[in-house]
């Protein structure tokens, strides 16, 4: 056997200049912090091929990295081993495999696990978990005590993806509910926005989340404003896995699903300020004022007018600059116009109002 | 457990709708077939979960598929299993996983497996196996005889991947060559071109080959001339298992490795040839002749004059028509002119001399 | 005055070589011949400086051939010299000017102009005229009676574009309809679809034309399913003038608009089937049959079930092939599938139907 | 004649909506700006439809706008007038076509034009003017000194255009350099770099420019690090004409060509600490330090290690951040790593020199 030692030790040095592809870069998402907070990209629902995944855990991270993401939960279903007869199962073992990649990558990683019973009740993630055996267990509403117990984070995942029929909010949920084990929900899975999980959110005062919930590798390279990954914007203090926590805890989340942002005006709005950025007019001819506007972010700026000035509609893709001409009067120093931004959404079907003031040439 | 069993049956069809991405599409690699044969798309190498790769098996075949491949060979290595802690070695499995998604998908799959030694004698990939266990033996050459009792095909791989001198032809290479143990070497593995295994195969009689050795997911939607997979060129007599395996043994392959494509002569010639369609002259304006020609493969045609008569280069990217322009006399019916095709390789630095006849106007 | 002339003669070697992209390349569209048809890809309506465009007329041949175009026409106001003071109106320049350049590149171009009056009774392209100059005349229907006289194709353009009232038919129409004096109309114009001249066209068995109207440079390097010019579609039995001249006449041609065709059924049902090739069923697995189709085509296939067989929706982007499941019992030969084409449009909200047969394997 | 002027009044309407793309959007250049200067990008050579280009002056306007330019010149030929049969020579109209268009898209335009007489002595921009006309003069140095009269700033433009024989610096470059009304040369035109302008600007201390030579439309939506035009980088006092004028007669100047820039060390030093950010070490095992690196530029970061600590090379593709891993002791407190920057060019075949440091975790 010694020969095939000195052949493997050879292979490892083979293995780290092949499949870990060290230039690898990451992109960054562009979506600008707000006053107080950091603006963390995080996904907090993934799967692995210790579940249903197809894909080794490490390759979690690689991605995530590259598309610009801050945090990730590693949630391979507890109750649903497809590979388990090549695979045994071992809870623990997907966070333990990302842990130190996570680490040489600078990307927060929490443990985390899908509590996936039969739709209702449905599937709901516990993150932060410190072990996820404990979670096995055949009783549910024991297994999501069992996860409050480790002072983990419990939220419902796409609860309507039976349709809303069995989706319904039932006594199982008021029960969790009022025990305080029941912390959010999922109001986008995938390319599936719940407009009922949203009402929810709002009603209950539960935490919005959007995640990709990815089982086939993610063959982005990089996060555009036209294809990426659903993501939950986590609002915290500082970048530290304590602080995220403190903030879902706190409901300071928005979603990023499609080309929309999704979450409490109380989030939206500053966030808005800070990724459009209003110039000066530079130039007047007559009554005519003209100025423009930069969209720093990688989320596209659609305004709709709401009062009487300005341009009927407004339309910045990301990352772009729009010239804006309008008329106002040669005696006054700036000019309010008040839009609504239709593809913010504080609600369902409801729109954020936003007011761009601008200094007049 | 009976609700257990109840919902697992409910979860068969959660990951049937979900992480199989049925809705995905293939785009065919236009690479046309030439006279008497078939131009099929082959990658005879790569890895999963089963060794050192980083993906469940059936991941290969999506790949492979949306690309437009038509023949994959999945190679895990025997020797090296690094995940043998959490998936106990199985050397079928691989095989066995891809199978049945392979036949839905119309893809053509071969059991393989890389013989994976110290540098010297280097990794070799035996394809068409019957079984790879009896492979999993210590002694390297009659690890290869068992192969070539499966009437397995074996090629060397990558033979200088750790530098020219480890990757010597050694009396051991010669036994198997003698024995004719071994029937080809890669040309091109990844991202690197051998030119002293293209010397040898064409000195040798060996069959080349040009494959992706992938342990990572492949991030290519769709293999693009700027971006696609290093593949082997199989030309055979219809696309089956067994044209492939007698069009390896007569050496019928050619390799597309980045914007070139290498073989012999006998196959580029009339590959060239199905790629681009030279049309009759449209115009004349005094002795100045236009016409135009279309490249209608995904390979780019940069054409340099050998003779006297017709424009210094012709650049003609994939896929794409170009004007061409030309003196001629009135009185002739028909131009041939002579250039080379610089990227189109056929001996290391030597390209392949074609002539382009052009009916005149 | 005589080192002038010097000079003049190396900078027009200098202007050969630099401004004339000579290498420039085209990329044919793919929208496939039908039976006894040429499907020639054309645009009959664009401006040059010589009215209110803003670049030279060859500008108008370049673009047409990088982007696979076969015919244009030049269509510049006769009213309307917003450039006369710095470039004297002359009607039959633009024509003169493109004349050669197209010839050298192959391009069908045909001498145009839009009468630009009032709406209404709004504007109108003459195209196949000899000369422009007698069209440059006050009275409207007199203006329209000239190009007759030359036997010009007269087609109305975006009548509504100021707004379906100022668009109505009017008495003014019937005379120029009653002596057959218009031949068709613009059923798209740019980036707007007008249904009052779809049904119109259908109604009067008026010709269908989808124009670009373009006034600036036309940015794209080549015609994309996401990203094209609107074009009319002409079913001609060669590749000339005459022959696209009769296919007008006949009212044989079909609009290619955003991801849509447009069209009469008798036209659009044919080239569906050029488009879309039905691949046998490759495999089958008890009861479900596995077979692919793949559109050859540049316009996506949105394809939806109108019978009980086949998937709900088949969705094949532009040049993809897709991988199409179904049951079927095991002692048939084949089947037929009811679907009808959502972006194949026939009348104002009208998708063509098609039937789909399978031979089974 | 009185119904022609209400149709021409309407038209005016028709124009503004359709041909001048109002929502066109404007991509800024990702090159930050220097202690102690702005960052504008300009181009001091282009062409229209007054000389031998092919668009309108205003496309000049609109192209720069929306590639992200904050400065252009226009510069026709005086001497070559290829469309005056068509478009009567006036030498100043293209300014003063473009001025207003300018001034409503905050662009500075500057009135430049061609002096362009045989190849020796060459072409040369004169750029600042305030009148063309007197320049239309038979004397090439009585034109270059009414240049010069006019304080306008002279640079020779691709000097060796016509090989490096008929581009050599002769008497009478030496009477123009002598007579201070030579100023710059174009280091890179269009797609070619000129080692000897290099050469020359930095050994008899001449501006740097690279500009595009434009004479076709531009079809470039926004500036790529792929696919931009050539541009001349300006360190200036601040955003205006007089700013730019002071910078380039400071020789404040860089060139963005290709994937390079070329420019004195005293400014691509800087620009280089201002375009990448080198972040702390976030991780440590044992004596390998994990940080990370983000290039802020469109210009990728290509490095190359020149001492004896941290990765061979270093590759940051524009706009990406880049792992980079290397070994140092756990008792220092930060690390110096020496490298050249590979595509930035201080003199021909030389490279910029960097320190980087980083703080270690």
């Amino acid at each position: 056997m010694k020969p095939r030692i000195k052949i493997l030790s050879l292979l490892v040095c083979f293995c780290l200049a092949a499949p870990i592809a060290w230039g690898q870069v990451r992109h960054e998402i562009q979506l600008p912090d707000i006053p107080g907070y950091r603006t963390l990209k995080c996904d907090f629902h993934m799967h692995t091929v210790f579940s249903d995944g197809v894909v080794w855990p490490t390759v979690r991270v690689d991605e995530a990295w590259r598309q610009g993401l801050d945090v990730i939960a590693v949630t391979d279903h507890i109750e649903y081993q497809p590979h388990k007869g090549d695979i045994p199962t071992q809870h623990n073992r997907p966070y333990q495999i990302v842990a130190g990649r996570a680490k040489e990558r600078d990307l927060l990683c929490i443990r985390g696990a899908e509590i996936t019973r039969d739709t209702p009740p449905g599937h709901f993630n516990a993150i932060f978990l410190h072990d996820v055996e404990p979670l096995d267990t055949e009783d549910f509403l024991e297994c999501v005590k069992q996860a409050n117990e480790q002072k983990a984070f419990v939220f419902w995942n796409h609860h309507a993806w039976k349709g809303e029929e069995k989706g319904k909010w039932l006594d199982v949920h008021t029960t969790m509910y009022d025990n305080k084990w029941l912390h959010g929900m999922e109001v986008c899975n995938g390319s599936t926005y719940y407009p009922s999980a949203h009402a929810w959110c709002l009603e209950k005062n539960l935490t919005l989340f959007g995640n990709s919930d990815i089982h086939d590798p993610d063959l982005r390279l990089q996060s555009t404003p036209q294809d990426h990954r659903t993501l939950t914007l986590v609002f915290a203090k500082e970048r530290t896995l304590e602080a995220v926590q403190e903030a879902l805890r706190a409901g300071r989340t928005a979603v990023w699903f499609d080309d929309q942002l999704i979450g409490r005006a109380d989030y939206l709005e500053p966030l808005f300020h800070a990724c459009l950025e209003v110039h000066a007019g530079h130039h007047r001819y007559k009554n005519t004022v003209y100025c423009t506007m930069t969209n720093r972010s990688d989320v596209d700026l659609n305004l709709r007018r709401q009062g009487r000035q300005g341009p009927q509609t407004i339309s910045l893709p990301a990352g772009t600059t729009g010239l804006v001409k309008f008329t106002a009067p040669a005696d006054v120093e700036s000019v309010t116009l008040s839009y609504e931004v239709t593809n913010y959404l504080i609600a369902p079907n409801q729109s954020l109002p936003v007011q761009l003031t601008i200094k007049l040439p």
